[in-house]
């Protein structure tokens, strides 16, 4: 009766090249193992260890970490099909209550349960915002050029868009870098640029690397148009400093480039460092450049102490955008309708989260409480893989001095490194792969991130909530180390 | 100091043509005077009506269609920071509390916190899904074939995403359509291949026009790849019957299309009219069709009685997929982490809602007297739509038999039409701009869908809850229809 069918519309030779291309490292091979080994374990399979320990991922409730009590009942409330009906709220903080209802008052439409009336997101939330960035950076923000997102994820995917236009396009990255850059560059057809970071200067940021990258991609007949900045760094975990972070504004000012300025890890910077936002800093430079520079910052509810990653919630504020620009922005985020609004949500309490003099104090003190007792873990955690990775043999790391990662040199065996060349994989990925048969800890190799040609990292988390399943999991591979310099040696 | 920055690097030139050339007819010129209008308002400025009346978007909630009760008790229950602990839940149903807590221990990680173990989402959820489609469709879903997703907008995006590889590679889909798939079709580089539905027999979908547009596709060197049916239709409010669904399936596997089955109205078919999934369908055919033709079919919370846009969740199934092409849908997806997990639970309890024999009984009667309360609304007013437009001089419009839509034919003034020439702009934007300032109504003309060349047209949803707002609105278009007529005759 019928034709036959000649082929399948959907394979490995009619799939865009730009799909086939992009690269997901953290959830590459080493996670996908992971999730079958979990079905295997389903199953009754037994491996050399009892429980996986998912150290892959910047993704803090996973892991354990609690979630903040204010930002949640605010949240459980809006949710409540009866709120905004006359309904006592007794299981709530009365201070959860009234922002809730602040909410849902000032909100357009006056339900969490409709796309938000405008792309840019609910207006009392972007309120809190400016008022936020007004604070950290003693700059009064346009709320036309604030938008709420779904995570920082949809900022960076937009900016990369409008700045590609042409197979020489391209953006300048950090090597090592966050894979969903890359991922974004190839997507939209345009080139990455990567500069390196300083591994032999806790991942600083070196201008005249940056200067060679740069030249280098004009000699190739490229075109740079943006520079990512990631600060605090994943994976490296470094915390740049304000002079790092002039150097770099100036330099793209100079070389007519667009910032991405990633601060998704604002809140997670250890032991007496400091952030600096560059936005702020582009303010203190002054003109030309704070009236010129074209910037885009970002934030996400996805980390910090915050760790609301599946809620999808996030900002991106821009500066000095051509109204074409802007207009364009508005479009892209509007055919999207707009971000889950639990993530929007979510974006308000944490950026106004519960103030003395503001707040009764006992809703200011649990949230303290929670604060210093997740960021307190996190920051130990941070110290703590720092010394124990030192201590294995050939690995070396710095110190993780913000974000979520150690991102630690693997020197290994000259036989291990035959046995994955004949593997045809990386060496870290040979590393990391091993790693999880024999103990478990899921890990991200180097190679999924980039890095200096001959070298191999691997990147861990600090955010095993548990102390002891983050003690046994270092024994384990101290030990795993040991034996694999052993058995190649 | 510095050298002067020569451009901005983001501007009309430099922004990729894809960027430019997407279109959004519902935010767009309509929806956009309606929020200058709106602020203007804020700031005391009069208009000629005293509210704002949004008609536009398939938005329920912002209309005031109230949420069902049993979703949000659960959404409500996870989303409590103490939920999983030693804490009694007596605000909400016991059936509410069960629920919450079969997700929360079934779910990979447990806690709503956090990214998904894996990109397609929550097992449980999955699960439902898949009781709900060999319900409905009486076919056993491969779990590895089923993602949940960011609204069903993320499955049109992938799938457009993988379909298109080349400047002339193309998608079949209806005129008029729901702009996401035109936006689709320009952003990732392809063409989209229009084909007719036929306003003269409720929107049907027409056979020899579907081969006479894949022919003169073919003529043009353009390369079909996939063809998009959306049943129940938007913007045309139709349900198409068995025999087209079987037509358009045939005709698809006939031609190596891959076929997109969008039926995010699903539960929304009214008076009699019977909807028949395109799953459902291809299973009766039987083979070959069943076991080659590439199909994807979707559906999301965002409508129905559902109507829970701001969660953003959804879900799509696919079948007969080459695992080359499965392979890469695992890589788009896990690049964005995971579907906002507030809207993977939605998903739940859309497609598993409470059920005699399994949920006590005043849960149960709750839930049914809720639905039927808000699609008996629905119903109601798809009809009022439909006898107080064609009451109306000069307008025209079909049966709504499904969605939330009203396309209805304008049929205009010589000189009305001149006049929008004269400004350059559609004579349907042009009425729907006159209809907001006469009435506040927001509407969204036909010419953002696509219609055919020389035809006016304005798709208003039946939505608005309050039934007063429902009436005083019609009838302040019906006074500004005829006055229209007078002052232009
Ligand atoms: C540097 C960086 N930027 C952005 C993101 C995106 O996070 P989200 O989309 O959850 O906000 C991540 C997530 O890990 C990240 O590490
Ligand atoms: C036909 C159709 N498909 C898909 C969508 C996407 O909806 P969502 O992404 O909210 O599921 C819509 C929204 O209006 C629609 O009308």
């Amino acid at each position: 009766m019928f034709m036959k069918r000649a082929f399948s519309v959907l394979n490995k030779n009619s799939i865009s090249s730009v799909v086939k291309n992009s690269e997901n490292a953290v959830r590459g091979p080493v996670a996908i193992r992971a999730i079958q080994m979990k079905k295997e374990m389903a199953t009754g399979k037994k491996f050399k260890f009892e429980k996986l320990v998912p150290m892959h991922s910047g993704n803090p409730q996973a892991l354990g970490q609690p979630p903040i009590t204010f930002g949640r009942e605010v949240l459980s409330i809006m949710m409540h099909h009866q709120f905004g009906q006359d309904v006592s709220y007794d299981r709530y903080s009365v201070d959860a209550v009234d922002r809730a209802r602040h909410y849902l008052e000032n909100m357009d439409p006056q339900a969490i349960g409709a796309y938000a009336g405008k792309p840019d997101g609910y207006d009392p939330i972007k309120k809190e915002v400016i008022d936020f960035i007004r604070e950290r950076d003693g700059v009064d923000v346009d709320p036309s050029k604030l938008y709420l997102s779904t995570g920082a994820s949809e900022a960076i995917e937009i900016f990369l868009r409008l700045l590609i236009n042409d197979p020489n396009d391209a953006v300048m990255i950090p090597t090592p870098n966050y894979p969903l850059y890359s991922a974004c560059c190839v997507a939209y057809g345009g080139q990455e640029v990567r500069y390196g970071l300083d591994e032999n200067n806790n991942w600083a940021l070196n201008l005249e690397d940056l200067q060679k990258s740069y030249q280098d991609a004009k000699d190739r007949g490229l075109n740079p148009k943006g520079i990512a900045v990631l600060n605090p760094g994943n994976p490296t975990g470094q915390v740049l400093t304000k002079q790092n972070l002039k150097d770099v504004i100036e330099f793209a000012y100079e070389n007519n480039l667009l910032v991405i300025a990633d601060e998704v890890y604002q809140a997670n910077v250890y032991n007496g460092n400091e952030f600096h936002s560059m936005r702020g800093v582009m303010e203190e430079l002054g003109d030309p450049i704070k009236s010129k520079l074209e910037m885009v910052s970002m934030h996400s509810v996805s980390k910090g102490f915050t760790g609301e990653c599946g809620l999808r919630g996030g900002y991106f504020e821009f500066t000095n955008l051509d109204s074409f620009a802007e207009e364009m922005i508005y479009k892209l985020k509007a055919i999207k309708f707009c971000a889950p609004t639990p993530g929007m949500i979510a974006v308000g309490t944490m950026v106004n989260p519960p103030k003395e003099g503001v707040n009764s104090p006992e809703v200011v003190s649990l949230y303290n409480k929670e604060k210093d007792h997740v960021f307190g873990g996190l920051q130990r955690k941070a110290g703590e893989l720092y010394e124990k990775l030192n201590n294995m043999e050939g690995i070396t790391t710095n110190e993780t001095q913000g974000a979520l990662y150690s991102f630690a040199r693997l020197h290994l065996p000259e036989k291990f490194i035959a046995e994955a060349d004949s593997l045809g994989i990386h060496p870290d990925l040979h590393f990391c792969l091993n790693l999880l048969e024999e103990t478990g800890m899921i890990t991200v190799p180097g190679s999924g991130f980039g890095q200096e040609e001959g070298t191999a990292h691997i990147r861990m988390t600090n955010l095993i909530y548990n102390d002891k399943v983050m003690d046994d999991s270092m024994a384990n591979m101290h030990k795993m180390v040991s034996e694999l310099h052993g058995k190649y040696s």
